[in-house]
């Protein structure tokens, strides 16, 4: 693991292409580290100037002979690289480096070119590589600015990092006018050297950040990801705002960065098995900093509404009923009469709690000192509309004075002009403050379900144990060979065999003479054994319910006419059962997936199916299967009897040995796979196993 | 029809309850008159006072004897009838009345009488009513505040209609914050008399207003509410925010006003039915009306992003590419060409178009010039991130410039600080500025939705034609006389023969000694048939499969002892087919609805179906049988035959009759009805009518 200390918390920095000229990029950051109040040493590198400012100017690294904690490289890209070696050469050796310059592989060939030297260069030398293309970075504990944009930046609890140099420069300005405080804002650029599962490592053990919110566009290397996020042991949450999940969002991606496209569900599936809280956009990523920035994680699901609108109130009703994860808190009697004592017969002591538009502030204060006895425990939404009793400012004040008692305590003072100061006092008190009840319910349901699953223990790789299998291997390196995409159905059946599961007995054959000797039980099913033909009903490649052997023949011969088909695969008519689909797919990413759902006819209508993240052990598979739409006929429905859930996990589990052992393949696809309920196990009536 | 012009547009208003005291009602309201710049004559009328401020005072309504268009009644709501009768006695007689008093049906059973006595009234003698317990409307064509929430309000397209007076005050609030304008604002309260349906027609004549957007808790009246809309013709758009849509806000609902439960499912097929757009979120409804303010609706899909910022340009397409709506126009060769003689390498040209971080307003400029030529009838969206070279004031200058070529483009400029002042320019030009880019683009989703749908035609309820359908109707009476939930098998039967539909042909027997000169024909289904036994598979009331007559008498007597079923009923085992579930259901406010989805084992795992709001024909049908998951089954799916849809269709049709014949039938559920492509038709296994 990298040790990053030095790099974002340096005694010492270079700025390579520092420059008297305002409107040059190493000018703007050296005004920037100057002006943010940093302590340490600063060191300019020009060499057409022999002074920059106050600050004497070296003509380059090797002429300055000191050791640097951190070097900001900001010259034009072609001429990097020769800076890098400089610095590595340099008596002692510079180690970290931040290159804010852009011309890489975002600029295309040449780019890509100098790009790959710089990431040669970094892997022989052990350097640490911020970037290139990136923005820099921001250590507020430190009074550190290393980025090229202004302002004035507050410490916080959580750390910010962007894959978009651009969406870090918003969500900045967007902190500071909103007074959010950060323990860092990282900007990874290309990640050419470090990525967001090196700045994770780091920010795991940084004492100043409690949670992680990351902007990303693709994941480099998904194995060491979820190694990252899952030895964060959910002691830190991480909060992701995934874009490219579309694919018009992943040719823009492509377009703008070059990153490689990834599939959506399967990056969906990894962030929920990690316990990850995805935002689905900007604003939901937004607003669960700034409920970080001022409140703790929701210790309990039960939250209560308080409002002075009755129209809030029930939208704010409205999601918690909705919501599968928050509930509203019951109030007590004994609360609800002491707050009957001084409330208005209209008012309403009942979750959410109204105390109605005519409400002064001191019906806040008494109803907040009574609640906070009682319920402080518990998140509370605080709603305001400006009616002509309210006094938004006075109400904001009691609000403060009981922050420190609720520690999930956020507001949703609604409007406009007559809010505008008491927002402005909240930003000032660090008080969480929504435009809607809607958007504060939304972070902290997402908030109080991370809570809900921190006691889970996240599974980390364990070694596998490698199986040789070398008839498998001769099976596929002979396809390989033939330069087939997809394997016979009897391979399939050797492949499957030696892992325990067998297949639908059938028969392959090239003529139709071959059948003489063999015993056909009617009904059957003729189908094309062709790698070439993947979608056999496209193809008019199957027929079923064949009857006596002269129906046989003449589909026989149907099928190597219309479909061209060479081998004819000859099976029994499976019997009618739950059709399933269970399939194994790589991911570029992440690697291996199983996937298992509804299969047969239903599976492009109900789309049900959910996605495993290997490694997982018989408990996680049962545990997915109660996701799917079709659990409740598995389990045994309206009289009917269960199914056997042990055999579905039984080739969900082949699958993930399958997966590791045999690199070559690319994918399986077993649809359907027939289940019965009458104890007669399974059928599986086609397995497509891809190269 | 009601005319409301003058209760809107009123040349003179009486204030009862006016005041020189500052914090009462009456006070607010007649400072807020005046200080608003209104035009008309205001009479003060409080018998304490002779003279408030310049105004005289009149001790009451009969001692003011002159014609009054409207008065604003703000006394304790014991006082309100009083008054009304007193107004309704002056010579000439005043219709129009808005009563601001609360303590009416929200506060209990007293509330609830005086309100009661105040619609007999209002109905005896013909009045206009708004309220109780509302905040007033604001005219701002008139320079009319006829509300106690203060403010300077600004002309604009759009009505906004409130059932709840505080969120119109937050929403007041906020628009005065954002120099949105609006046509009207109506709080409507308690609806005892004037509804939502009579704020839309009134609205619908109303020439200032363009589009209506309504806050809603209930419907006071479906078919009404149906009507007013559909008078529209899609000439002016609604957007509801519609509350209640859980159990919880219901709850908090009727503890706020009583209004009755409605079902979620239904109000939305509604919404739908009519082209209303369906605002999920105060912020939806906010940015919808924001949106409206100052852009038209969008006439195309095609949208074009332009941004500085490739993060936000990936997000928004990800929206696009994830809509069903909106696509990304595809940029012409030739446009691309031009835009790439001044565009930097890594710009890109492609829809987002990107000019990147480093571009000046100069090239803001640019690229606005050569799109404004060829795609101004496409909606844009211009996102800016302000980074150290972008000057997001002067490129704010420069989207104004262009505000006219384009009819819809709207801004998200992101960040806070740096983009405040951008912002705030903005707001003066009357140009929709949205914090992130995917709500600006649901905005245009909504607005693009409702225009390509304005060209249907909402059938407004013809008069039905009454069959006297004498049969039935004692069927139905009989069992109303013996007090039972569930018409028996035999007797659903003959009604829905009746409408041409015919049931599997069963048996009905008590005893099973009635079978012995019957033939049966295995296998077959025995199921109790009584109306106390609705869910059968729970009660063990149904036995499948049945082989042979000693099979049959033991399920015949075990049916009989374990649910305890009167009649029992003999029916053949239908052949496996496509199970469909059809059913009448009514809504306390629509009236009835029929639904038709996935039947059989799979009802509750689809949770496939479709709502039909009456009247409807044939082709609606056919249409909302393509929105079922199921649907491609129906037509056919891989190789396999369609089925015919006609068949569907009859049964909906009969059920669309059934209704408004039949008013005693409270709902029928046909579930499974069996379907078949190969020629055999339908067979309905199950058909409950309930009472």
């Amino acid at each position: 693991m990298k040790n990053l200390d030095k790099f974002f918390d340096p005694k010492s920095i270079a700025i390579v292409g520092a420059s008297p000229k305002k409107e040059k990029l190493g000018n703007i950051l050296l005004r920037n580290i100057i002006s943010g109040g940093y302590k340490g040493k600063i060191y300019c590198i020009n060499p057409r100037y022999k002074k920059i400012g106050a600050n004497k100017c070296y003509a380059n690294l090797s002429e300055l002979k000191k050791p640097v904690d951190l070097v900001l490289v900001a010259i034009p890209a072609p001429l990097v690289n020769q800076v890098i070696e400089e610095g590595v050469n340099t008596n002692p050796k510079i180690e970290n480096y931040a290159i804010i310059s852009s011309g890489f592989k975002e600029t295309g060939k040449e780019g890509q070119k100098l790009e790959k030297k710089l990431k040669i260069l970094a892997e022989k030398k052990k350097l640490n590589i911020l970037g290139p293309n990136c923005l820099g970075f921001i250590n507020p504990s430190e009074k550190l600015n290393a980025t090229f944009t202004s302002g004035k930046f507050k410490s916080g609890k959580t750390a910010i990092v962007s894959q978009s140099g651009a969406l870090a420069v918003a969500l900045l300005d967007w902190t500071e006018n909103l007074a959010v405080g950060f323990s860092k804002v990282i900007s990874i650029g290309n990640k050419t050297v470090l990525d967001e599962s090196d700045i994770i490592d780091y920010l795991a053990k940084d004492k100043d950040t409690e949670a992680i919110a990351l902007y990303l566009e693709d994941i480099k290397d998904g194995p060491r990801f979820i190694e990252a996020v899952a030895k964060l042991k959910n002691k830190k949450p991480v909060i992701v705002l995934k874009s490219g999940k579309s694919s018009a969002g992943q040719k823009a991606i492509t377009s703008h960065t070059g990153s490689l496209a990834q599939d959506r569900a399967i990056a969906e599936a990894v962030f929920e098995k990690l316990n990850i809280i995805e935002a689905k956009t900007i604003e939901e990523f937004q607003n669960l900093i700034l409920y970080l920035n001022s409140d703790e994680i929701p210790g309990r699901r039960e939250v209560i509404v308080f409002t002075n609108a009755g129209g809030p109130g029930v939208l704010a009703s409205d999601f918690i009923g909705n919501s599968k994860i928050l509930k509203l808190l019951q109030i007590s009697d004994a609360v609800k009469s002491q707050l009957k004592k001084y409330l208005p017969a209209s008012a309403s002591t009942e979750n959410p709690i109204d105390i109605i538009g005519d409400a002064a502030p001191d019906r806040y204060e008494k109803t907040l000192k009574i609640i906070s006895k009682k319920y402080s425990q518990n998140p509370i939404l605080i709603v305001l509309t400006p009616q002509s009793q309210t006094n938004p400012d006075k109400v904001a004040r009691i609000v403060k004075s009981y922050k420190s008692k609720f520690p999930a305590l956020v507001a949703s003072f609604m409007g406009g002009v007559k809010v505008k100061k008491a927002a402005e006092y909240f930003l000032q008190s660090r008080i969480a403050n929504f435009e809607n009840p809607e958007e504060a319910l939304l972070a902290i349901e997402k908030l109080v379900k991370y809570n809900l699953r921190k006691g889970e223990k996240i599974g980390i790789a364990a070694q596998q144990e490698i199986r040789l299998k070398l008839k498998i291997n001769s099976i596929i390196q002979s396809a390989i060979k033939e330069k087939r995409g997809m394997l016979y159905w009897q391979e399939a059946e050797k492949i499957f065999g030696s892992y325990g599961i067998d297949l639908t007995k059938s028969l392959s054959l090239e003529k139709f003479s071959e059948l003489e000797l063999k015993k056909i039980n009617y009904p059957c099913v003729l189908k094309a054994d062709d790698p070439k033909i993947i979608h056999r009903w496209d193809k008019k490649a199957v027929i079923l319910n064949i009857q006596n052997e002269k129906e046989l023949k003449s589909a026989f011969l149907k099928i190597k006419r219309v479909a061209g088909s060479k081998r004819i695969l000859v099976q029994p008519m499976a019997k009618p059962g739950l059709e399933m689909i269970i399939g194994l797919k790589r991911d570029t990413t992440f690697g291996p997936v199983v996937i298992v759902g509804t299969g047969g006819t239903f599976t492009e209508i109900i789309k049900d199916r959910v996605i495993l993240i290997p490694p997982f052990a018989e408990k996680e598979v049962r545990g997915k299967l109660q996701e799917l739409k079709i659990f409740p006929i598995l389990k045994g429905f309206r009289g009917k009897k269960a199914y056997n859930a042990r055999e579905i996990t039984k080739i969900v589990l082949a699958l993930q040995e399958i997966a590791p052992e045999n690199p070559d393949i690319s994918e399986i696809d077993i649809n359907p796979a027939m289940f019965y309920n009458d104890g007669r196990g399974f059928q599986i009536v086609d397995a497509k196993i891809y190269l």
